[in-house]
């Protein structure tokens, strides 16, 4: 099982996702310093694997705190290290949240002695990756029900386990189908411009001895034409009140052209990706980033180096396109979105 | 105006494709070999600049015969020239065409003068290229009023003055409207895995100083909503006799994500492009490419070396996705397509 953050007792590992598919290395993350910097330079990514090396990186930035010290004192350092930690990706709402969890169940615990105080905060890291491995394999067994013998599917990005604690969401439905011994092929988008697919998906997908294929993001309508592609699964990064999904830029082109061969087009997502704050899909606002991404590749420029891009790094895939959610508590069609969000409001209370 | 393939007196100079966008090289060609080279390198790349390419070749292939020899050692040497450059890219439709015209108009003439047939040669060699930036330029002419102002364009791949004699296919309407003052933007998709629009096309745009924006291939229905794109123009490969389309993979998403969205995809091509002999484009044949296009970039790889790969280099638009053909003649609908084959079977006689 391939896991991006894991601990050997105490000790904090990383997989490098920046040396992959070339190199597989294994690095201990030994201070705060070092996961903040790992955060930064996506060796760590993935919302919820960003969320968990946050969690662990709280621990790292407490855990030398001298145990003579007052709880007070401990308490400055923790709010320290979580500021510190959050300027890493200011845009990731996993980290948010994850740290916010941690420090937020630190105050309501009212531990006063500081050894005590670092068990705490560790072993709430462990739990946040516990909790997202557990919701991970739910996703998995629930999204297996829909793969049939003789299946060719589409995914798009890295929904894998380098991106969670384990398994991923639409990887993990192709994870648990196969450990159940469902016989089915994989197509991966190569995904550019950050290549996740190519670098990381079907990287993850031959570690698992899982048939999987490389194309070029453009092929898609002519690899579902001529392979007979059967299903599209990809993951999301938000799924708002009406259905509309927020997901790697390219969802929304796969969307249509899933719909045009008439295949059905899953999205494989925690509930924590849903935001019922949000109505619909168009006020989803969509990051723009560096255009030196698409000019360059492998630090070779591939465009002149003065011409204009459009980088986003997002689009919205519109309920009527998405066929339904697979979910930790089931499958949902878009039009069944209510329950989705009674269930929310319910473990809200 | 940008030409792939000039010459200054009888001197043949070609732009190295190969390094653009990073650096601009005229290149002298001085020998029949140097030209293989070219074209086999893809210095020269484009149907119709091949085709120029192997016309010039041939010239240099007998430029130094002795004329002091006998005319039968010249046709042996021309048919010995003449076979050797075919060998450069065999599946190249053009470099066959241009050659045998050649040497088919070479044994109708006569010529018994070896400098007279020297001349021929090179005369001819001229005739193609300047007949081929002729179609180009009616093109340009014809579809230019199809463009607006206000109009936002998306092409993809190279079809332009780099891939014909001057001009282009596609591009050369984009010359033609700026040229009569039309206010229209241009974003051009990348077009993995060989980037030809990014290194390419943004680069002739920039030239000639059209607003062009680049773009990921996966970008295309993003832009299409958020930019509002207004029209698709593009090249073709083959175009055959119900009207459906080969061209760059990658085009077949865009017919999809152009109706999906109700705005037209044009498709711009010289008559020489319809193949009437084929009925439907479930018959073309695909060309599939080295897996190592896909893999690496830049030299670098991106994926696992062993990854297995899908690489067609063409998908085939559908006709009932295609707005219309711009040709040298005219503006036809694919329902119009049987006047465009009584028009050609016309010429044929």
């Amino acid at each position: 099982m391939i896991q991006p953050i894991f601990t050997r007792g105490k000790r904090i590992y990383i997989i490098d996702q920046t040396l992959l598919p070339t190199e597989f290395k294994e690095r201990e993350i030994t201070s705060i310093k070092e996961m903040w910097e790992a955060i930064k330079k996506l060796r760590i990514r993935g919302a919820p694997a960003i969320g968990i090396a946050a969690a662990f990186g709280l621990y790292l930035g407490i855990k030398d705190v001298n145990e003579n010290q007052s709880i007070e004192h401990f308490k400055k350092k923790l709010k320290k290290c979580a500021e510190y930690l959050k300027t890493s990706r200011p845009t990731a709402v996993n980290l948010f949240w994850a740290i916010n969890r941690i420090v937020n169940k630190f105050s309501e615990k009212n531990i006063v002695d500081i050894k005590k105080a670092k068990e705490f905060i560790f072993s709430e890291a462990v739990n946040i990756q516990k909790e997202d491995i557990e919701t991970c394999k739910k996703i998995g067994e629930n999204g297996s029900y829909l793969i049939k013998d003789g299946d060719i599917i589409l995914t798009h990005c890295n929904a894998g386990a380098l991106a969670t604690g384990a398994y991923g969401t639409a990887l993990s439905v192709l994870y648990r189908s196969a450990e159940k011994g469902i016989k089915f092929k994989v197509y991966a988008d190569e995904t550019r411009p950050l290549l996740q697919g190519a670098r990381l998906t079907t990287w993850e997908l031959m570690q698992a001895n899982i048939d999987v294929t490389l194309i070029t993001d453009n092929m898609a309508a002519h690899t579902i034409k001529e392979k007979g592609i059967t299903k599209i699964i990809i993951g999301a990064d938000r799924i708002v009140s009406n259905g509309d999904a927020a997901n790697k830029i390219g969802s929304y082109n796969l969307g249509i052209i899933a719909k045009y061969h008439a295949i059905p087009l899953y999205i494989a997502a925690p509930l924590s990706t849903f935001d019922f704050s949000i109505k619909s899909g168009s006020e989803i606002p969509i990051e723009e980033r560096d255009p030196e991404e698409v000019r360059k590749i492998a630090n070779t420029y591939i465009a002149p180096k003065d011409v204009k891009v459009y980088n986003p790094a997002f689009d919205v895939i519109p309920a009527d396109l998405i066929t339904a959610f697979i979910t930790e508590i089931g499958i949902f069609k878009p039009s069944e979105i209510s329950e989705l969000k009674a269930f929310y409001l319910q473990n809200q209370k």
